[in-house]
């Protein structure tokens, strides 16, 4: 058996292009005491993973020259040194843009293929979705009857956290990239409106939509889209900081929100978060999430492609926005 | 007796000349039946009036051309029409920058000249003083061994905000500009260190004041300062955004801080305020700052200019740091 594995080579400059990366074939992993062999099947595609290509003090250090890209993983344990993993059982975790890991399965946990397609658990059952739900409830606090504002909305965490919010008894409304993610949010996952921010006026949107201010935004991209939320909210609005796609193959300066003000004048605070610092909290969130997914009051989308060799390509879609939900790429049968 | 008012003749643009105010005198103005007329004796001097002076949507409405200034006053009732104020009594409200006023009363309320001199009401026992108070201990939440960070460090609020948190057992760095007040705020206000934002490199300032990270940055300046602090946040930090002088005169548009995504990374929060919010908890916080006062724990000051004329020389201290503590103008007998 082959391993095929994707590591960085170089670090990039604004976008990245395919000559960071060097994909190697090598020889699956020995197994010491206590290891596991994991055969990787899907590996999880996150805009996080822009900023762990940077050489910067983050909330997690990055990954070096020479190491197999960082990205979770579901996989199937294939042989065992140890008695925690049965063989046959399948795991999600760290496992990297690979074919093959061998680990002492520290971070790893069992998922249940019968219970959600394998490649959920990296979606809606996992990292995008535990972000999406402590993220909005915790951080973004949304209370019945609230407009609840989120960008990035066709995306693996915004499609959830406007669910959600819906589930709260909250106006939502989502900003996303084309007429068919935007009818897709609206008709498919029940948004209340949408706003096209590649064929509309954002700010004579937000105007429209939200006409007694903003009191969640959740923000997954930052730039201009911020800064028009800003211009909007409600008193005592909560923007919650998630991420800010716009600006992570920024070549100059991250663009601060000029109407940063606005945060006085109306009372409101701009929070950030990690979603591990819930990690005691995953159990709670994914035992509600796939209730409501079972319901059918939560929808769970995954774009997958496929083949280890088209990782960089389906990397790119992150930034170019050609895919609707949670970006997976199979790697292995 | 004349009623020399200061008014609004046109908006600035950037910072303000003397030809935006007109300076007229008047008769003193008629008694209505339920009116006061009140001699003011002090007003006072805020940042926060160079916003009232822009056309736009704010926490308060703008001051319209042809109007008296709006500013905080301080004076005595010198004929009355109601029951309420006795003549002769001291009153504190906002009286705009004239010397004469005829009110309702409403808004207005009592000082005592016995417990403070009159300045003082517009300073520390006022709304300055207030701003700090709330501030810090209602959003910044500082805990004891926290460290502090607090710009515009000599000023009304900045001065009062460093010895509450040095009260509350913090460790307290000041940013302010030139050694003066830097010496000022450390040997005469108890400040543990200060950083002369015009002499000395702020970011290396604070990386060696501040090596375990901010815990609370309370920001009366934003700007440059506002993203040097939020370069080095500690975990969970929270910033008080309570105003940002540097950027009050710009003809471009307001800097935004580049670093908010550190917000992110440190889980930290950046939150706004208005003390008007807090106007029911006024007469707590004077008590509390007041009783301070007596036992020599805070040390309040107060930077007197003389004679209405000179008020738009005055003003423009407030943008040209050439003061120290609460700037008041005293504009009759």
């Amino acid at each position: 058996m082959i391993n095929t594995q994707v590591k960085l080579a170089k670090r990039p400059v604004g976008l990245p292009d395919a000559s960071i990366w060097s994909i190697e074939k090598n020889d699956i992993p020995d197994l010491k005491e206590g290891e596991i062999l994991i055969q990787i099947e899907y590996i999880s595609l996150d805009p996080a993973m822009r900023g762990w290509l940077n050489d910067a003090r983050s909330y997690i250090p990055p990954v070096q020259i020479g190491e197999v890209m960082r990205a979770g993983a579901v996989g199937k344990v294939i042989r065992s040194n140890q008695g925690r993993f049965e063989i046959g059982s399948y795991v999600y975790g760290t496992g990297g843009v690979q074919q093959y890991i061998a680990t002492d399965g520290k971070g790893w946990f069992n998922v249940d293929p019968a219970l959600a397609p394998l490649p959920m658990y990296l979606g809606t059952l996992g990292m995008p979705g535990f972000t999406a739900y402590f993220g909005l409830l915790n951080v973004g606090k949304p209370k019945e009857g609230d407009t609840v504002l989120v960008s990035g909305a066709a995306g693996a965490v915004g499609s959830i956290v406007g669910q959600i919010a819906k589930l709260k008894g909250c106006k939502v409304i989502g900003i996303a990239g084309g007429s068919e993610k935007c009818k897709y949010i609206v008709e498919e996952l029940g948004f209340d409106a949408a706003i096209d921010y590649k064929n509309e006026d954002v700010k004579l949107g937000i105007k429209t939509h939200c006409p007694k201010g903003i009191d969640v935004y959740f923000d997954n991209v930052g730039g201009e889209i911020l800064d028009l939320a800003l211009g909007r909210l409600a008193m005592k609005a909560r923007i919650v900081i998630c991420g800010a796609i716009s600006q992570y193959n920024n070549t100059t300066a991250v663009k601060g929100p000029s109407n940063y003000l606005s945060l006085l004048v109306n009372r409101a605070t701009m929070q950030g978060f990690v979603v591990f610092d819930y990690t005691k909290d995953y159990g709670i969130a994914a035992q509600e999430m796939a209730s409501w997914i079972q319901q059918g009051k939560l929808i769970s989308k995954e774009h997958i492609e496929l083949g280890i060799e088209n990782f960089h390509e389906t990397f790119l879609k992150l930034f170019s926005g050609k895919k609707k939900g949670k970006l997976v790429l199979k790697v292995s049968e």
